[in-house]
């Protein structure tokens, strides 16, 4: 049995001690203990690092804590756009969906893409119509709402200006969930989900739906999920770069995620961080920020949940 | 002065030569020198690689031959939902747009994404207004309709099938169109555009609006614009692929194209093709099809267009 393994993050950004109260850090820390958990619980069961990285992803969508899914900020005109994707290590398939509304949870939706559509990625009107053809689960606007949000949307509307969730707030609650597992087959996988920036311009695409720049896995090399200025990260090929140093440069995991973030990323002017894990269960949390909502746990008996640098 | 060079395709598939009239093949020839010598004249007077890429896609754009523009084809629901992408390699800016309709020419719509929103990446409704907000050229569906593709159309409607315009149809006319070029500033880009899959899913996205899947341009290494089965593309991360393998692993720009189309693209059962230069002024064309629309044109007397293998 090889070394089960998973990793989470919640989002990368300007997270200091002293911006979060002791109540909230602990409510933080409480849902990603709660969302690892809930991954690596299936990958002792024996499950798939696919099923591990849904159910992680999945647990992170259904809290308001997190920008996607429940908690999803709002577009310049008000709505929720959500993107996900999610890859599958060891046959290199892919699903992807983006821009849509109402989807409960869009980590599922991407997976139901690769499984049973003919397409990778589905975007608006179209993803929506899959989604209800094989029945993924919609909630109403309710839901998705939340009065901090709200608020967020409110200071910003009407103006040019949005922000990733992760800059400008003064309480700032960060961006993007994504997970990376390691089954007991020896296969990988990787998923991202988010809810975008508040008040961007409706329509935006960010890196979380894009193989190959928030998302990838490759049971040769790694399985990558992203989290930041998402701009920088899809200019930067930053998932797949990381494969490549392994790959074809020969680096280690943990060279490879340091070059790409501490170096090439920030060289054209880009934040945030990513997970990473290869299949000999090594993992690599790696960021350029002052803090990252992350964790990881492995049969090794490594069991953590950290916010701060 | 660098050496000006250029280079475009309109497609690569099963175009074999008993399955075009000599008159047929005369219009596609004539069509791609015009494209060719559009974007050449302007490196000739000094213009970017950007402007550059941009004449030559738009002028594949605005024929009926190719299926981009003008020449898109049929979604499921008898729509025309275009993609396009392009970067400069000299800053790693791109500009991306998805999924839009009556736009003339979608390459245009993704180099103003690039240069005058806040975002990379922008699909359906919001590209639209974005659109309409920067004056682009639009078109009512009249523009758009071909008794050619309509007829496709006709023939798949109803069906579960699509076709990648290069596969089944008996007169078989050709994707994607796309551009590289060098610039006598030593600067490189490339750009792609596509009306995607006839019968395909509304909402599909395909890899021509997806950076470093579809498109990809970056002076230390090289320009890219791919053409094929466009899922395969995004799993492989074709074009930044050929960039890393010249990066990382030092090869050449003909040994990285090779070894991207005829063995790691083929290994997960894409077929395509792509076009590449770099600033050096070499130029490749490689397709593991049985033929590509295609041409380039160098400031050292080079100047042809081909279609069979």
């Amino acid at each position: 049995m090889k070394n089960i393994s998973i990793a989470i993050h919640g989002g990368a950004g300007t997270i200091r001690k002293d911006s979060l109260t002791k109540t909230k850090e602990q409510e933080y820390k409480q849902i990603l203990q709660l969302a690892l958990d809930a991954g690596y619980q299936l990958l002792e069961q024996g499950a798939t690092s696919l099923d591990a990285v849904e159910m992680s992803v999945s647990k992170l969508e259904d809290s308001h804590l997190f920008n996607a899914g429940k908690g999803s900020v709002f577009t310049a005109n008000g709505t929720h756009e959500m993107d996900a994707s999610i890859m599958d290590g060891s046959t290199l398939e892919a699903g992807a969906i983006s821009l849509v509304t109402g989807v409960k949870n869009p980590v599922q939706l991407s997976r139901l893409v690769m499984e049973k559509s003919d397409h990778l990625f589905l975007s608006g009107e179209g993803a929506q119509d899959f989604a209800r053809s094989v029945n993924c689960e919609f909630r109403d606007e309710d839901y998705f709402y939340d009065e901090f949000r709200h608020q967020q949307w409110l200071a910003l509307k009407g103006s040019d200006t949005f922000q990733l969730d992760h800059s400008l707030s003064k309480e700032d609650k960060f961006g993007t969930v994504g997970a990376v597992a390691l089954d007991k087959f020896g296969n990988i996988a990787a998923a991202t989900s988010t809810g975008g920036m508040t008040n961007k311009m409706y329509g935006r695409v960010g890196d979380s739906s894009i193989i190959g720049s928030g998302t990838y896995a490759n049971n040769l090399t790694c399985a990558v999920s992203c989290t930041g200025s998402g701009e920088y990260f899809i200019r930067g090929v930053v998932a797949y770069d990381v494969s490549c140093l392994i790959e074809y440069k020969k680096m280690s995991l943990a060279e490879a995620c340091t070059e790409v973030i501490q170096y090439r990323l920030k060289k054209i002017g880009g934040d945030g961080g990513l997970i990473a894990l290869d299949n000999n269960g090594n993992i690599v949390l790696e960021f350029n920020t002052q803090g990252m909502y992350r964790g990881r746990r492995s049969v090794d008996g490594l069991n953590e949940v950290i916010i701060y640098q």
